[in-house]
C-alpha cells in the first residue's frame, strides 16, 4: 500500500486538502490549539497559504512565532512526505476520511491535523473498541507482568490495546497482546517510519505488521519532550478508557489518565503494594475518580458498559454493505454455523493469514464475529440478521 | 482497680441495673436483636426476672429457645462474675455509665448489653478518636508490615487503634502501636480474663497494661464462630472508620468493613498487588465505596475531617471541670509552656508512668495536649482557654 492508494474504506478527503494537512503536520506542533483555531477559520489550504505568505492570522501570535511558522511552511514538502510515507507502508488519514476516528474530534482545537498510520487495519474500526494500557517506563517486574496479562486478556476479549510503544509498561502491554495474536496500536511521538525508542524497533516493526503504528509527526520527524506529552492526549481520546499500570507521582501516564478523565473516558488504575513508589501515582488516581481493577475482565466490564457498540447487546451496528471489500470477503468466508481457523478463513477469502486476522478483529469490533480460542465464528446476531433470508447451509 | 470500684469518670448506673446487665451478658448472645428489643421493653432488671420466671416475652420466640434462655438466666451468677472480673483487673461498663461509648448506640437493638473492660484508660474517651485496623489472620509479610506501619503512624498522630487481637493483621497492628508507646484497644470475642487466641496471651496482657481489652462476654467465656462475627460490629461501631489491610474474598474483616459502612463510618482499604489473593477482598471493597489509603496520614486526613472532635479545629470540647480527678491532675502537671516527658508528668501528678501515659492520650483525644516525640505539651487552645485568666508563669 502506498500513500496515494486509497485507505481502507476509501478516503473521502480531496487531494488538495490532504496535501495541505500533510504540510501542516510539519508546521504546527501536535496539540497547538491556536493552530487548531486557525485551521477552523481558514481551512487547511487557506491556512498553509496564509502561513507561507506571512498574512495576518487571528488569533494573533508574536511576529517571531509567525516567522518561525512561515519558515516551516515554506520548507514543507508534503507531496514528498506522502511519497516517503507510502514507501514505508504508511498512509495519511485526515478528518473527513472514512478511516478517521471520530472520537478525536472531542479534542476540539487540539484535534490532530491528521494521523500518519502504518499497518493494515482500519484505525477507525479498531479504535471503536479500544482501551489504553499505559504506565511507567521504569516499571517493576510486577508492573510488566500486570501489563502483559492485561494486554493478553483484553485482546482475548476482543478489545484493541492502545499504548505508546515505550519501554516498561507500554512495551509489556503491546507484547502481551501480540503473544495471543491480538490487535494493538502504538501511538508514537515520532514519524511512523522512524519508530522510537530504538531499542523497540523490532517490537514496533511487529506492531506495524500485526497492528497499527500511528502518529501526528511526518516521516523522519523525531520526538521531543513536548511531543511525548501531546501524544498522550491522542491515546486518551482514541480509547474508551485508560488503564494505568504503575506510575510514579509525576509520571506521564498520569497525564494520559487525567486527559482521559477530562474527555469523559474511563480512568482506570491497577493497584500495587502501598509501599511501592511506582504505584504511588496510580494510588493517587484511585483516591480520586479512577476505578480500581485487577483483571482484564474488570476492565471490559467497565468500558463495555457504554453499550452503544458492545456486540453482545446491540449486534452489528455497521450494515454489512458498508464493510470494505476485504472485510466483506473475510466475513463471507466464515461458515454460517461453527468455527473456523484464521488460516482457513484466509484461504477462503483469498488473502494472507495476517490480513485475515486483522479483518477478523475489525469484524469482531463491529460485532459480526467472535473469537473462540484459535478459531472464529459468526455471532448469533450476525447469523440471524445477515443470513436470515439467505441461509447458506 | 476492682469491679466494684468506680470506673474512670465514675459510673452512674445503679447497682441493680449493673448486676442485671452483667447477668444478661451470660444469657443473651452478642448481637441478639430480639433480646435487645426485650431489653428496651422491660429494662434489664425486668427482663432477667421475666427470663427466670419463664414469663411471656414480646416479640415471642419458640418455647425451646425461651427454655434455653431460662436455664441460662437461672444459672447466671452476676455478682460472682463482677467479682471475678474485678480480681482480673476488669470492670463492667453499661449504657448510662459515663464511660459508655455513645457511638455504640448506633447499633440499635444489637447494642451490647454492656462491655467488660480491662485496662486503665477510659473506653469512652479513647473511642472518640479511634480507628479500626483489621484484616486477614493468615496475612502475608506485606500485610503485617503495612498493619504495623499504620498502627504506629496512627498512634503517633494521636489516634487510638482498635482491632480484634487476632493473629495476622490484627496482631501486627496492635504491636505497631505498642512499639511507639501508643494507645490500642483489642475487642475480644471471649471473656477479657481468658484472652484468645492463646498464642497472643503475652500481647493481650501487654494491651491490658498499656491499652484496653474489651468484650461482651462475661469472665471465663469462650469464643465461637458466631461471636467472632458479632464482635466485628462492636469494632465497626466503636471507631470512626475501619481500615482493611489484606483480606481474601470471604474474610471476616470484610464483614467489619461493610458494617462500618452501614453505620456511616469510613470504610478504608490498603491496596496490594493485583495478583495477591489476600488483597482480593480489599480490592473488591475499593471498587465499591471504600477509600484507598497507603499511609496513616491519609487515614487521619480522612477520619479527622469529621472535625467535630478534631483538636486542631475546635479545641477542647470537654470542659476541664468534667475531667476525672486523675486526668485533671495529669493536666495540671503540664507546664503552661514547653514540653515535658511522660515520666516527669507522672512525678508531677503523683501517679505511675503507665497511668500518666494513659491519661495523656485521653487528654490528647480531647484536644487538651499534644505529643511531640517522647514529650507532651498543652495545645495552644488549652493554654489560651484554660490558663488565660490564671497564667502560671
Amino acid at each position: 500500500m502506498t500513500g496515494t492508494e486509497a485507505a481502507p474504506g476509501a478516503g473521502q478527503v480531496a487531494s488538495g486538502e490532504r496535501v495541505a494537512r500533510a504540510a501542516l503536520t510539519r508546521v504546527l506542533e501536535p496539540g497547538d490549539e491556536v493552530g487548531g483555531a486557525w485551521l477552523r477559520s481558514y481551512g487547511a489550504r487557506g491556512l498553509i497559504e496564509r502561513l507561507r505568505e506571512g498574512a495576518e492570522l487571528v488569533p494573533r501570535v508574536t511576529s517571531a512565532r509567525q516567522e518561525g511558522l512561515r519558515a516551516r511552511a515554506l520548507a514543507a514538502r508534503p507531496e514528498r512526505d506522502l511519497e516517503t510515507a507510502g514507501a514505508a507502508g504508511a498512509r495519511f488519514v485526515c478528518p473527513g476520511d472514512s478511516e478517521w476516528p471520530g472520537q478525536l474530534d472531542d479534542l476540539g482545537c487540539a484535534r490532530p491535523v491528521g494521523l500518519w498510520v502504518r499497518g493494515r487495519a482500519s484505525l477507525r474500526l479498531w479504535a471503536l473498541r479500544s482501551v489504553a494500557v499505559v504506565g511507567s517506563r521504569a516499571c517493576t517486574e510486577y508492573g510488566a507482568q500486570i501489563a502483559a496479562r492485561l494486554g493478553a486478556g483484553l485482546a482475548e476479549r476482543g478489545w484493541v490495546v492502545v499504548s505508546g510503544g515505550a519501554y516498561g509498561v507500554d512495551g509489556a502491554g503491546h507484547r502481551g497482546v501480540l503473544g495471543v495474536g491480538g490487535a494493538t496500536v502504538a501511538v508514537l511521538a515520532s514519524g511512523v517510519d522512524v519508530p522510537y525508542p530504538r531499542g523497540h524497533h523490532r517490537l514496533l516493526d511487529r506492531i506495524a505488521q500485526q497492528g497499527l503504528l500511528v502518529g501526528e509527526l511526518p516521516p523522519g520527524d523525531h520526538p521531543t519532550a513536548y511531543r511525548f506529552i501531546q501524544r498522550n492526549r491522542v491515546i486518551a481520546a482514541l480509547t474508551r478508557g485508560t488503564v494505568v499500570v504503575e506510575a510514579a507521582y509525576r509520571s506521564g501516564a498520569l497525564v494520559t489518565a487525567r486527559r482521559a478523565q477530562s474527555l469523559g473516558r474511563y480512568t482506570i488504575g491497577v493497584p500495587g503494594p502501598a509501599t511501592s513508589a511506582l504505584s504511588g501515582g496510580v494510588h493517587q488516581l484511585l483516591r480520586g475518580e479512577a476505578v480500581l481493577v485487577t483483571s482484564a475482565a474488570e476492565v471490559t466490564e467497565l468500558v463495555g458498559a457504554i453499550g452503544d457498540l458492545a456486540p453482545e447487546r446491540r449486534g452489528p451496528v455497521v450494515p454489512r454493505d458498508l464493510l470494505g471489500p476485504r472485510a466483506a470477503r473475510v466475513l463471507a468466508a466464515l461458515p454460517a454455523r461453527g468455527a473456523m481457523s484464521a488460516a482457513d478463513v484466509a484461504r477462503g477469502a483469498a488473502t494472507t493469514p495476517d490480513d485475515a486476522v486483522g479483518r477478523l478483529y475489525e469484524l469482531q469490533s463491529l460485532g459480526f464475529v467472535e473469537r473462540h480460542g484459535d478459531s472464529w465464528k459468526l455471532t448469533r446476531q450476525t447469523t440471524q440478521t445477515v443470513f436470515s433470508s439467505n441461509e447458506r447451509e
